[in-house]
């Protein structure tokens, strides 16, 4: 058995959080098996992950719009290629977040959800997906 | 064994960084077992988990203002439940945090201490701690 | 086979983003085998650990710019020390990062690089680098 999945993710707007719990438990639900890690991760620099609320779309609507609030996309930066606020918010953010695995199942908390964090969309995304185990 | 543990943390305002380590030792300390990854994670949306220093108590306190300065609690946000705020916190700290085990000892450096980060109290909070082991 | 490998980092300025995958593929190779989870880590509490942009350096320039416009060295801070900021911003980027192992090779993205963070510097640093294996 592998010990890693990949998804493939298409994002449609410059900011967007796509929910990946549905599409982990049925495209990796192989590798979710006894006690240890979920990590789920990104191979990009102006894209991460993060766990909140997937109850209310509105709450992820405030955080992206308090991000654009504290790194505008347009400002005095260096970068030529001009999307340096998306690599400060995906550091921000995070590139990676990993979650407890209990019996094969995700401990996901009764209003999380993991979120790909799209700050230089559309563009279309891989979302690694791996296992460690418990001793 | 199990491979986790869960602790219960009450805490008493608004904003709150609740030191874990010592209890993490107490409560959790049969998952400290020769060398991998100790994983701290909350299962909420509006608490965080984070590794800062744990000596000064005005460190955590000067935390707690910048962040309430960057996000803070009343602004434009459009989730009805009133704490958006604290929903951004918790991205921008994170989650969960994960440290090196060595020899059963959590590899903390001598000014760190792990915090449950409370940004929308006070609740009654879990924290769940899990190993990952080293091949 | 020791779990973890500590690698020395002398930094240079005040702010400093020093990358490290070339030192953990040589300095911390042994660790990489199989597949898991690479964990990179430091026991400080004025730096952290950050996956970006490696290839132009711009790129954590400008993060650096608005790491320091959103938290000022100077301001009402309480702790005594007056490197209050240095500990925001690590709690902001984090203190470690994980990232796949597939095969013994680290899966970093074409434009993905580790970075220490030091917000405090010039000082030595110590990084900690833990693999965990998947089951």
């Amino acid at each position: 058995m592998a010990a890693s999945r990949r998804l493939r993710v298409e994002t449609q707007s410059r900011t967007q959080f796509v929910p990946l719990a549905a599409r982990i438990r049925a495209e990796a639900g192989a590798l979710l098996s006894g006690d240890g890690l979920l990590h789920v991760s990104v191979p990009h620099t102006t894209a991460g992950v993060c766990v909140n609320e997937g109850y209310d779309p509105d709450v992820m609507a405030d955080v992206g719009r308090v991000l654009e609030r504290l790194v505008p996309w347009k400002a005095d930066y260096r970068h030529a290629e001009g999307n340096s606020a998306a690599h400060v918010k995906t550091i921000l953010v995070g590139s990676s977040v990993s979650l407890p695995v209990r019996g094969g199942a995700i401990e996901l908390g009764q209003w999380q959800e993991i979120f790909l964090c799209e700050f230089d969309g559309p563009r279309s995304r891989t979302v690694i997906v791996t296992m460690a185990a418990s001793p």
